[in-house]
């Protein structure tokens, strides 16, 4: 199945925009726990998710016990939220050989679904991800942390005039989805909402990851108006350290519940406004 | 020992400026002989280097192996090897808070000297990577692919007028390496002289990191007119599949004693015109 397809029914089976990083915390959950601890996340949280993203850098911190559990780990997704799509959050980017390896590690070693990837060394670098319609992956452009704006902001002189530097990745990823299978997405920041609206602006229908709710303290209404699409959806609202040790089973899908419903009411109510 | 300091003994101690990708090839290398493999290489071509490269994307392909073997791999260069710096050539960029756990996993778990990481996401996020002075960061610039002009190559508007977006990126880094330890590089691939002749010029202390001789085919001697320092220094030359793949012991000892041979000639001519 497209990755396009897999995300609109995963959306659909849990009625959720909901995405949630499982990014197990090397000071709170040592390596052998970390199998466990996801476990009790995607019990608890499954049924409220459309996603469910991984954080590489939280396994490989842990050695190869740590990759063993990122396998084990992305197993337990789908034997336990079959409907959710999987996001090997890896942020890689390298030459088009060597991109080859990693996209061979997130979908073929780990069964990801999609990976987040880096636009810096340009399309070639990015084909391999891009090259089987089950699989993509989500381009950073506007990340949320504070030195995003270092090189992202910077103006950028084209053919049209000149654009921030993230709005012409955006633009540029619009074009590597139509090359491809429709399975480029953006990452874009819920701090950054004014940027958010201009991307969705230049990419009425690319999926977009949003992670910076909760914990990174983003404005979860501001994000929503900005960034969700036509059709109320297009958005991966991507929530990590908030959920996953909100305590247990019961807090913990309560928080994901909690967030499920109030994004749910964000999107009824621009849909409402969408009508008038 | 302070990175700068540990790269200038390595580059004294095998009067070497190559640098060994060891980046063993899925459809050559299976999972289970990539210790061997590499074993091998660091044996034939340690005396010959100042560096040595894994590259994370080979490893990873193979699983929970695959992290094995490149554990392996960085403990075999500490004992066969011990002058040679290990760069972990990774690429990763993420947010402050993720790049602490890539940082633990690139020098605590792995023990390595230093890491390959992306500029996209700005000073914060690779801050991490800086903290120590015995460990640094190659920080992507001017890649050797084909689609690094992508972004790369756009004119980007600052203060002091327009430049490529590589320019900005090498000014960038060398008020990082100035604000922590001397502890930043540059990766800027062979391919393309005259860009590396700017980004020198720009940054003359700055080490560089050179990928593209060999099998991408960069021309040595135009990118050592280019790269080089005042000192004949400040290089990183990285060949990997041309060095790993040249056969028996024997002929990979004798490929990189010819680069070596190679680099250091173009060394001497250096030197001597800049004695004129």
């Amino acid at each position: 199945m497209r990755l396009s397809e897999r995300l609109r029914r995963a959306v659909d089976a849990a009625d959720s925009l909901l995405c949630v990083g499982l990014d197990p915390q090397p000071e709170r959950t040592p390596p052998t726990e970390i199998v466990g601890f996801n476990r009790a996340v995607i019990e608890a949280a499954g049924e409220f998710v459309c996603a469910f993203k991984p954080q590489s850098a939280f396994y490989e911190a842990a050695g190869a016990a740590g990759w063993e559990a990122l396998g084990r780990t992305i197993e337990l997704i789908r034997e336990l939220a079959p409907h959710a799509v999987v996001v090997l959050d890896a942020k890689r980017g390298d030459i088009a050989h060597t991109a080859r390896a990693y996209a061979a590690a997130a979908f073929e070693q780990f069964g990801a679904d999609a990976v987040t990837a880096s636009p810096y060394l340009g399309g070639d670098s990015l084909a391999p991800f891009l090259e089987r319609p089950e699989h993509g992956a989500f381009v950073l452009c506007r990340t949320s942390n504070p030195g995003s704006g270092d090189f992202q902001s910077l103006s950028v002189q084209g053919a049209d005039g000149a654009e921030p530097l993230y709005e012409r990745v955006a633009r540029q990823a619009a074009e590597w989805a139509a090359e491809h299978h429709n399975n480029v997405g953006l990452v874009v920041g819920a701090t950054y909402p004014g940027e958010l609206a201009r991307v969705r602006m230049l990419c009425p229908t690319l999926p977009i990851l949003l992670p910076g709710i909760g914990a990174q303290g983003g404005d979860l209404e501001a994000a929503l108006a900005a960034g969700l699409d036509a059709q109320g959806r297009g958005l991966l609202v991507s929530a990590s350290r908030s959920v996953i040790y909100a305590g247990g089973a019961a807090e913990i899908a309560a928080e994901a519940a909690r967030l499920r419903g109030a994004i749910n009411t964000l999107r009824e109510r621009s849909g409402d406004a969408r009508a008038c």
